[in-house]
């Protein structure tokens, strides 16, 4: 590493606290430039970001269009208060009602995707005078004291006691269904098991079922069909509004607009952030429809943060939806997602490990398994690396950054992709595996 | 208004919440240029900006240095994932704990303040393994569950239930004491009470007191001499942490580098967050002593978000400290905050609504009552603006803005201000308070 570099590093293990982890076990790579797909780490190695960061940077690295947008409005005025209005602003929230089904009215803006949902939960709150919320075990919504509390992830019960008033259900996750059932014999038990828990709740202390359109970081599973659309079915027959978190699905993620466009449904409330401007500066979003915001016409909103609705990175937004427009990422985060699908289902029937593919648009995920019989996790859930450390090794060394969880290899990069750089990417993904076979095969039995 | 402005404005009212609001009631301002102390509405008129948008701008508008580090760093790389290294996130950590004690060790990095006070709730109780945190009632920490639980102040209480385990106590607001007493017979009942408080709880069952260094916007109250020295003795007395929530007082406002070091104390954390870059991007800081640090080498730090030190952020601190450094802003703001009182008080001389003069460096507020014998507040606390309405109106007409609450002005500029500007300030106050006085009247018998 050269010197600039080496004291960033040396900075970094004596100064900052890295989130989620223990200090003493990391060495966090250096990152010294980023251009589209790819980036490079302080020794000059080039890595395919497979996980587009943390699945925010829908665009890719340093996209000139959004780069532009901040270099104008810094230029211009750095910052006003959200008691003002500001262009950039204005300009958004029309934008993104736009892109939202017609019932949508307004937005609230917030500084990322946790104090979204936060938000979120507070408007469903006070606009339907009842406190419970509805959310999934196998979510994450963030990490603020509100967002963690909706989570069901097993990073929430150590930080809790967290806000009352959360009721958790089971998720739409067929590869190990909670009800031990298999789709479409089931008949979605998962959908109406939702049902059964608001009835033993009392429907008249439930404002809000909040779910993501598809979970994220808790593994990838795309709803059945049949199941968002029994869901929303549910919150209209009992009268309780329907949240999307949108935070990973949104701005082409899942080859839509929003993931839960890919469904029949038209949910009350949705949440955004990182795709909304790629991350290139912090911003959240909570959009509501007409009659929600209604209600704030005569009632106080009690909801605020300082940088809310940033003007930088809405005019960063306006930057990223403008290039999302003119180079149809939608469109081609479907055709690359359809691809992509395609080939790694064909990795997996060459590599008897993998005992899952599922996905939709470029939001996909491989489950590792010992065996495809029992389909025992290749490390258990919440559990240590074990054997899937040989896998995150062996893509880092054929330049794929993927994000790795349990045993679960989530592979969901920039929207930008092109057909040579994903075909590229899936040779080194079948060469990573090819790699990491023999040392798994030894721990194994 | 221009076209522009006014398609702003429109959009506006159409497409965006504002925070803290009844939405129907609002007209806000749109704000079309910002240039050091000042701004420019959509209609062409210029405010200075004392209320530094929301005390966050403390080198007021588009301070050029600060504006080359974002366009820097946007052009080398807009975003890095916290799990990574990132240049100036490592150079500004060590920066931050180079400004503080020597016991400080590491920083972990957040969004905002709210986000910053959350995590260090999350770190103090991690450390200790306890759960109660000692706030007071005339606090603000943010708007996000866990900080708003933290809060004292009324807009709290709508967005309850929050998170359990936070126990509030009385201020040291001197010109209307919780206790009936007067400083410095008083013998600070107002921090014996807190030991008091602590022992009713159990000192084993208390993770941390957690004040505002001086608070901010619930009246801006200079904490009596002896009061944080005695808080602090208290702390160490029972093994209670002692965090300082600088995200207001931070970097310059109150004449010092952080408004803690006007007393003589350590605080185990000290959040930061506004001041940092000046809100130019988002940012917040929780700086934690070695002590605490090293705790999370060998244990998990259950906190994260995806925005954490987010690069762009950082790069624009390292601009900001270096800005403040060269033309010695902290001086400045003591400099200009004590001509500033002594200006103020004699406007308390002329003016008889004004009840009290209070503040340090450039953290200053004005009390205004019905009356000086009887103090009691012109509009009452959390109550309607009644004849405050007047005050404000008359210091926008005379181009001052200045953030209003119940019965405070609080007058708060960037730390930049010169002797002229400042000055020019002062006769503009005196005018608006002048022209406010026969309408208020008219109101007050
Ligand atoms: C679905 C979902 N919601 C919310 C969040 C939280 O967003 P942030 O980290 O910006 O607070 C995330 C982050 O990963 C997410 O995936
Ligand atoms: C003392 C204090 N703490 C925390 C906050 C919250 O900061 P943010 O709005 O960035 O979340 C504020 C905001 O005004 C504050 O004054």
């Amino acid at each position: 590493m050269d010197q600039t570099m080496q004291e960033a590093y040396d900075l970094d293990r004596q100064y900052v606290l890295h989130s989620w982890s223990v200090q003493g076990k990391l060495s966090p790579k250096v990152i010294s430039k980023g251009e589209g797909i790819y980036f490079w780490d302080g020794e000059g190695n080039r890595y395919a970001d497979f996980a587009s960061q943390l699945v925010n940077l829908n665009l890719g690295h340093n996209h000139p269009k959004v780069v532009e947008a901040i270099k104008k409005q810094a230029d211009d005025m750095c910052f006003i208060g959200p008691q003002f209005v500001a262009p950039s602003r204005s300009r958004l929230a029309k934008k993104i009602i736009d892109l939202l089904p017609d019932s949508f009215g307004k937005c609230f803006f917030t500084v990322g995707g946790a104090d979204a949902n936060e938000n979120a939960m507070k408007i469903a709150r006070a606009c339907t005078g009842k406190q419970k919320i509805i959310t999934r075990y196998r979510s994450y919504h963030g990490a603020t004291y509100g967002a963690i509390s909706l989570t069901g992830d097993p990073r929430r019960p150590p930080v809790e006691p967290g806000v009352p008033g959360i009721v958790r259900v089971f998720d739409p996750y067929c590869y190990r269904c909670s009800f031990g059932l298999t789709y479409p014999e089931c008949g979605l038990r998962c959908a109406e098991s939702v049902r059964e828990v608001i009835m033993y709740e009392n429907p008249d202390t439930v404002a809000a079922v909040f779910f993501e359109s598809v979970t994220g970081s808790n593994g990838i599973f795309v709803p059945p069909a049949g199941y968002m659309e029994r869901i929303e079915a549910i919150c209209r027959e009992l009268g309780i509004l329907l949240v999307c978190d949108e935070v990973m699905t949104g701005f082409g993620r899942t080859g839509t607009m929003f993931g839960f466009q890919n469904f029949d449904i038209t949910p009350d409330i949705v949440t955004m952030a990182k795709g909304v401007n790629s991350g290139y500066i912090p911003l959240g979003v909570v959009a509501v429809s007409s009659k929600l915001a209604k209600y704030f016409d005569e009632n106080m909103l009690y909801c605020g943060l300082t940088y809310s609705g940033h003007p930088i990175a809405c005019a960063a937004a306006l930057g990223n939806l403008e290039a999302m427009e003119e180079d149809k990422l939608v469109d081609n985060s479907s055709a690359m997602g359809a691809l992509f699908k395609a080939e790694l289902e064909k990795l997996a029937k060459k590599h008897a490990y993998i005992g899952d593919v599922r996905g939709i648009g470029l939001f996909t995920c491989l489950e590792m398994v010992k065996d495809r019989e029992s389909r025992e996790p290749l490390t258990p859930w919440n559990g240590p690396a074990g054997p899937m450390a040989h896998v995150s090794k062996a893509l880092l060394d054929n330049g794929i950054a993927a994000y790795i969880r349990w045993n679960y290899i989530f592979l969901t990069p920039p929207i930008i992709i092109n057909e040579t750089e994903l075909m590229d990417a899936v040779a080194r993904i079948d060469a990573a595996l090819t790699q990491a076979e023999p040392a798994i095969a030894q721990e194994v039995p």
